[in-house]
């Protein structure tokens, strides 16, 4: 992948630095046939455009973390098959079908938890039998509707997610869950937008998220272009803010909701969830259905991602910890379902989330579809 | 206050960088009338020693964190007061009573929260009456039995808190609690040292403790050098740990005890105990009986520092957050004694700890003192 910094940024790239207080600041572009990620790890400091020419590139960014958040990974996945469907047909108008798997299977082992990647590969994948002659038009528009349908989806959860709101008060959020991290609006940050916009939300409190730091670099951006009151906190004070009272509710995503509700996300979010618990504070998890998995029974079928212990050592290439100290930097933890009061999803509010719930919400999509 | 680099430092500084196994490395050290700190900020990339010649120079490297943990600061205050006396007593001889004064109440406004500073400060005043002439000499006898005192406690805490081990396995601790933070030896860190010497722990897990990372930059380094085998995490993967299963106790030190047995600590001390209490793990918090404030009947009462809100904005002094962002920044947060399994001092252990076995523990030293 190559680099685009923003005075060469795609025509399309433009409104994405534009801060459109409706969307939030897109992250993931498609112009004439080539991928375009704003590259988050470089933020909040430079706004600095990937661009993303074959498949390949794009498994980088997303093992990389230059594109992070499961409906984010999950878009970008999409296109990557775009990209690599085009490749592969002009070596072999006859064989790109079976060339291509080698591609599907590097994006596929890129990152293990966001069930998104594998929801958004086998969605593409589904198209190759009636594909006659050039796949990439056709691969194109339905990666670009997958795209479009993140974002209505986020306002549907917005909206629904709004609705849970009894009181107006501060809310807790964890890692980014916003517009970076989707198509488009966020998921809990959607929700936090759209109840903050109906005057339920009266301040943000941002978990910086360590080790990547995702809350301070990428959910205080968003928020503070859109005017939204935010206080960052580190992870560990959030216990000691929902004792201090005000705190209406804790919202984060999901990388991955199991068949019974359980939810894996961000490591942190199950401290939350039992500090929220203990203090009697509503914990709600907004995602898409594209999150459920439901080939998993239970989140303890879901892995667990493990990262270098190097990101826990230190930050950015500043080492913090004395050389040859040990660390455990698993990315992820899983909450149980009886932890979480509602499943926010574009269908609709699965509360409490269990099988049941959860089963009527991948039905109703069924019937819908 | 100067600084020391490591070919100038005192004499008696050359065994505080010898990594005695029994004690710890020291980081306080008198001689000669003088005052040396092992500055803390710069570890573990650099071992610099400041030399304080006045109160003014201690109450700074306690206010800027150069010294820091609840008993190491109480230290430091009573050789400071040592500082003051000799200064003001060249001034003036029959009026230094009244003119250190103000030293002292400089020093008690260095840090609101741990007690052991005002502690320390009462207890070297109480000599002031009696004292005829040269007040150094009496003074610098009474600051190096606080000091002495301190270590011997910290054994008999450790032995105390090793009995506590019902089974062998891995222990959570915050921030650092070891001999950086005390006389020698170490409170929480001091129990763990017992108790993997009795071979009841298998492995520390340290909490790196955001914002000021203790246990990256100090827990980790004193247990390297004792090979006390020793994993970082960050502070929010602590629950998952806990869910995962292997973790015998959880042990923290304290800033300040309350009469009931609250406990005022480091910012995520709470969540820890909350998490525990959830899983079902004994909570201990090791101090020793100076950390008891008796005039405080409960936590509510003992005032939070919160610090600048920049040091949660940037990591190891690298700005992570867009300009403008706002946090907050407390430095400690109180656990209700209920979440507390025991409180262990250098008198024996409070269990549970609440106004009974707090007001024992008290009175046991009135009675042998």
């Amino acid at each position: 992948m190559s680099t685009h910094h923003p005075e060469a940024a795609p025509a399309g790239a433009e409104k994405a630095t534009d801060p459109a207080r409706q969307e939030g600041a897109r992250a993931i572009e498609w112009r004439d046939g080539r991928l375009y990620l704003l590259d988050q790890r470089l933020l909040p400091g430079e706004e600095r455009w990937l661009e993303i020419g074959d498949s390949g590139g794009a498994a980088e960014a997303i093992r990389e973390l230059a594109v992070r958040g499961a409906p984010a990974i999950g878009i970008t996945a999409a296109y990557a098959v775009v990209l690599a469907a085009g490749g592969r047909y002009r070596e072999d108008a006859d064989g790109w079908r079976d060339a291509i798997e080698e591609d599907l299977h590097a994006l596929a082992s890129a990152r293990p938890t966001a069930v998104n990647l594998f929801w958004a590969l086998d969605r593409m994948r589904r198209l190759f039998p009636d594909l006659h002659g050039d796949p990439v038009p056709a691969l194109a528009r339905e990666a670009e509707r997958i795209h479009a349908e993140d974002v209505a989806a986020n306002h549907r959860i917005g909206e629904f997610g709004a609705e849970l709101f009894t009181g107006s008060g501060a809310v807790i959020t964890h890692c980014n869950t916003g517009s970076l991290a989707t198509g488009g609006y966020g998921t809990a940050l959607g929700v936090i937008r759209s109840a903050h916009a109906r005057g339920m939300v009266t301040e943000v409190f941002a978990c910086e998220t360590r080790p990547w730091l995702q809350g301070a670099r990428l959910t205080a951006w968003e928020l503070q272009r859109e005017g939204i009151p935010c206080r960052l906190i580190t992870d560990s004070a959030a216990a000691a803010l929902m004792r201090a009272g005000g705190v209406e509710r804790v919202i984060t995503g999901a990388d991955r909701v199991a068949a019974n509700g359980d939810v894996v996300n961000k490591i942190g979010t199950y401290a939350l969830a039992v500090a929220a618990r203990h203090h009697g504070i509503p914990f709600d998890v907004a995602a898409p259905v594209s999150t459920i998995d439901p080939n998993v029974a239970s989140g303890a079928e879901i892995p667990i991602e493990e990262r270098d212990p190097s990101e826990v050592l230190g930050y950015a290439g500043h080492p913090v910890a004395p050389e040859g100290t040990r660390a455990w930097n698993p990315v992820f933890d899983l909450t149980p379902s009886e932890l979480v009061e509602a499943l926010i999803t574009e269908r609709g509010v699965a509360r409490p989330p269990d099988e049941d719930s959860i089963h009527a919400l991948l039905e109703a999509g069924n019937g819908a579809g």
